[in-house]
């Protein structure tokens, strides 16, 4: 019997992971947006609620991500039936946290789930993918992806699209700090120029290579020493407020490598124990209340499974 | 008691690899240098006899790429003694196969071990680096650090040196073609411009980290996904004759992936199984002989071991 209502939590993720810019990212399992859906009588999907937004989300179903990629996959099986959804918002919307990325992989999830799964977890990146559109502007799966599979994610080209599910350490604690101002992803994306300078793309390059080799064989220092961006990094970090003085504490506290988690302003770092996560937390929460900064912090292990039926 | 001579061979490379431009390359166990070094009577270096570079190579040891990392390791010891050295060139001057990276190598692992190895052999990488400088005009280790530690090697960085000896899949072949025409990897590099498309510097990464996935966790598909280079190969793809051509060929034999070693004219390809190494020599020599292009090929496994004392 098909079911008539499902609900769902879908994980936050950190991209970029330092040099990876648009081609990596993981998903850590404390922070989780809600999203539940019933069937309805109509033949259309209705936003019912949403709540922890501020008001910032839009109602109309062919405008917000969560419903993009659910209209299009409805139409990709030919289904005329509709679905009240409810979407409650515990990522922060322009964190830096994948938090579009989460809406979108939430309502194909929750709707291939309740229609009994005629998608393959695989065959859903790209209704999730139409969602992400709508919110970023242009075509990325660095949140999208890791939200999806869970676990640490190489997208290693776009055209086609190439997943590659990493392994990594069974150690890696990742620390959190979303000091509670705003930039948006477009806004922040359109900075970046179009040309990069060759000497840098190399450096770039060799961290990527240096942070997958770490993690793919269990090589924590390599890790650290490759969460390094010549490129990305020095233009999105400026709108940090006191970005530097984060780094630095968490760096002294002992993390293998810290970055502005996506966009920002949400920064990460990765450790290889529990209480130096702990550490690096509380210094970098410091620094923000310090200078009056609201902000939340969190500590989580990598998430290895993507969103989960509750 | 101190030796009076040596004589060892010191094995090609394959830079690049692809997507891997200035911070990857593999050594290989079928062409090596042999270089012989001699306790002599004077406090200088000698070179006495160069064979197999078609008289290209200069005889004044503060030019020549095998002797200048000697002098510097001598000076670095402050020793005031003599050498006559013997360069027995079997790596094409100019084939993309790290001929100059070869020597330069050579020159100071057979002269620490004829003094009893003062140095560690990652110590002997800014003496060699010194010797590779005087051939390509620019600093980089992407021939010199394979050639010296043997195996698939990733440089991290360059400021300071990181050098990562990645794992890779046992069963990889290497199939060289090098077409007997000539390409200066100095001028070559001057092809290439100081900015890159961000875009294309994107897809490069992700496939830099898709070679290393695929090296370190035994996935030979994604080894030969990886297998593309978007910024260097569209420039310097066009000054080897019919490289087009052969690309195809070896592709259709089965090849997992197959670009420009280093600067080229060689071109390597990866295969997964002997057979199709083979197969895929034949067909790429098949392309040169057919445009009246002066080939020799080699079948290889990697190389892990570096310079061998004979």
């Amino acid at each position: 019997m098909e079911k008539n209502k499902i609900k769902i939590a879908v994980p936050a993720s950190v991209s970029n992971v330092g040099p990876g810019f648009d081609i990596m990212g993981f998903a850590i399992d404390v922070i989780s947006d809600v999203i539940t859906l019933t069937r309805n009588n109509h033949e259309e999907i209705v936003i019912k609620k949403i709540t922890g937004d501020n008001g910032k989300l839009t109602y109309d179903p062919n405008k917000n991500t969560c419903t993009v990629g659910m209209i299009h996959l409805l139409k990709y099986l030919k289904l005329n039936i509709g679905f009240d959804v409810i979407i409650e918002k515990k990522i922060g919307i322009g964190s830096g946290l994948g938090s579009s990325a989460a809406s979108a992989v939430g309502g194909v999830f929750a709707l291939n789930e309740l229609l009994d799964k005629p998608f393959k977890k695989k065959e859903l990146l790209n209704f999730a993918m139409e969602g992400e559109k709508i919110a970023s502007k242009a075509t990325h799966a660095d949140n999208v992806a890791p939200c999806l599979f869970g676990g640490f994610i190489l997208i290693r080209d776009y055209n086609p699209i190439d997943i590659v599910n990493l392994p990594f350490p069974k150690n890696l604690y990742c620390t959190i700090i979303h000091p509670q101002i705003e930039i948006e992803t477009a806004a922040s994306r359109k900075l970046l120029g179009k040309k990069v300078d060759f000497k840098k793309a190399i450096t770039q390059w060799g961290n990527v290579g240096g942070l997958i080799a770490g993690l793919t064989t269990n090589n924590y220092n390599l890790i650290g020493r490759s969460i390094k961006d010549v490129i990305v990094e020095p233009i999105r970090g400026k709108f940090i407020p006191f970005y530097e003085d984060i780094k630095k504490v968490a760096y002294k506290s002992g993390v293998l490598g810290c970055n502005i988690s996506g966009s920002g302003p949400a920064i990460f770092t990765l450790s290889d124990n529990k209480k130096i996560a702990i550490i690096a937390a509380r210094k970098m929460q410091e620094v923000c209340t310090q200078n009056k900064i609201v902000s939340k912090i969190y500590i989580s292990k990598i998430d290895k499974q993507g969103p989960k039926v509750l």
